[in-house]
């Protein structure tokens, strides 16, 4: 079984709500075990546990809120160096387009690089001018269609990279599993 | 008078139409003159003109395209060093949202600072869920009023800190001028 | 009068240091006031206070340390969007070179641009193979002449920007007021 | 075979030296094909080739040589969306400390990331003071043991992902291996 933990911190709720959404497309793939855990549920252990986590949080300031900072910062410190190879994603929400939840999903990234994990984004659109090449960005509350096609989309493929490398099942590649990529042809 | 550029790459015509608005936008503050000029047609010498910058080109691989990268490490490396205190901003168009036109706008951002230049982005929003913190960035074609008033804003700012800050005409500072920075109230 | 505030977190001692260094360099530059204070000393009354800040925290994990975050989250929070137009830079320690203090600083400048600062790195190079582009980074403590100078030199420079464009003296810009920028010939 | 491809771009010859350094690192891990390409003998099919790829650069105006942006938004471009899946991380050399190397392997490593690809940085230290936890960053020429240990690992680490996600090759990976990642204890 694979093992996907998606790890969020929710002000307002709509983080949380996507964060529902990724775990959703997670469990899209065959024999992938899935954890939801908000900051403040969460430890040291259930980092541990997993293969590839998907890492939200709203935009706070531009970057990642004090409160998941803190959280990489004291409660994993001490396991720093010992749990490399994990694979890792990430989605934000922002107050609005342009908002700096790309910064954001960056800024997540980068934490999770220095803890030795190996982190991705998505080529894939979910529909017409919408992608998630960098991890899912949504403003606001996810309500349309594609807002929450967006973060179904980033938790399946962590479960596809999680199958495909961690577990060894090469049928659930991105490229030869069959799984529809793109709403519309691109030729 | 301040001078404002608005240089720009475009592939596809959608940057060079958000060019466009930002030069608009540019033009609002008093005794300001606003030149536009793609990247084919520029030379070192109109950006040793100008005492304020806005920097734009669509996102190509999540970053600046190489023909805008080209101009800034071979037609002004030899000024590089000598330009300092110019001021600048960015703006970019992607082919959806989450398409890395945020991270676009940061690498723009990053090849003005190494030539000395203080860079912005906006608080302001120009409607609800729609602002330019980082830079201006839109996807797709310009179409919608946010999508139209998101690079004229900018533009805007950018004459305005360069009226306060270059021509020291205190009186265009964002905070006292009396210009609409939110569309609805904030409290 | 300039007025400048050096703000800091240090962990174990390393920034603090550097902080001195940044705040001796703030004031080589006449008629500037500089204060420095711990992210723990701090309160939003001394961001209000400052035309330009220098902003400093070691790298933990990549990023700013919660700490620091959490005072722009939530201190900062209420006066966000009425601060516009203040100038800053960054300053970062790390463990080691490679360590991330470079996106650090990036890190720090994202949270000032959103709340409409005008940010800024150095052209200069303070020794042979020793720049501060993009804000001063250090490994562990600031030891070298070179280590000591490049936050002098950031504080230094932060001060000529306040004095330039916010204070109106002219004769402070970099470009003309006879400072040694860099230690060696360029050509 | 694990098959690796170090592909760089060298103006002076410095980063070209570092390139070298990668791929002795990288054929250090048993069962590894590794090829060593400067851009302008790289082909498309080179990329298409390898399981995993070491991209690196000097730092120009803070990030990618417009030379090497070129190959990945022209030549690249037809095989975007059915290359995802491959191994990366970055490698960058910069006129100083401080220069942007770091800025430059993440805007690196945001290329290979639109590209579908897995991005790492290296948690290991080489020597006190000295690690590559976002990619490789010297400055100037490699002289030192240090700046030789960097690459080295760099491209050790790239193997050792590619030998045990892509190859399925579990005693490769770094956790388990049993090769000296601190040249200290950390305790």
């Amino acid at each position: 079984m694979g093992k996907v933990l998606v790890l969020y911190y929710s002000g307002s709720g709509n983080t949380g709500k996507v964060a529902d959404f990724v775990a959703e497309g997670a469990a899209e793939v065959p024999a992938t075990k899935v954890t939801v855990k908000s900051v403040s549920e969460v430890s040291a252990a259930d980092v541990l546990w997993c293969d590839g986590i998907a890492l939200g949080a709203p935009t706070h300031m531009g970057s990642i809120p004090w409160q998941m900072k803190r959280f990489w910062d004291v409660e994993m410190q001490p396991h720093w160096g010992k749990i490399d190879g994990k694979i890792g994603c990430a989605f934000a929400t922002q107050g609005g387009w342009g908002g700096g939840a790309e910064l954001n999903c960056q800024a997540l990234m980068t934490v999770m690089m220095i803890y030795g994990f190996l982190v991705f984004g998505v080529t894939d659109y979910v529909a017409q001018q919408f992608t998630l090449h960098y991890g899912t960005t949504i403003a606001g509350e996810p309500r349309s269609e594609r807002e929450m096609d967006s973060p179904r989309r980033l938790g399946r493929r962590l479960s596809e990279w999680v199958a495909t490398y961690v577990e060894g099942r090469r049928e659930e590649h991105p490229l030869v599993n069959g799984r529809t990529r793109f709403p519309w042809s691109l030729d």
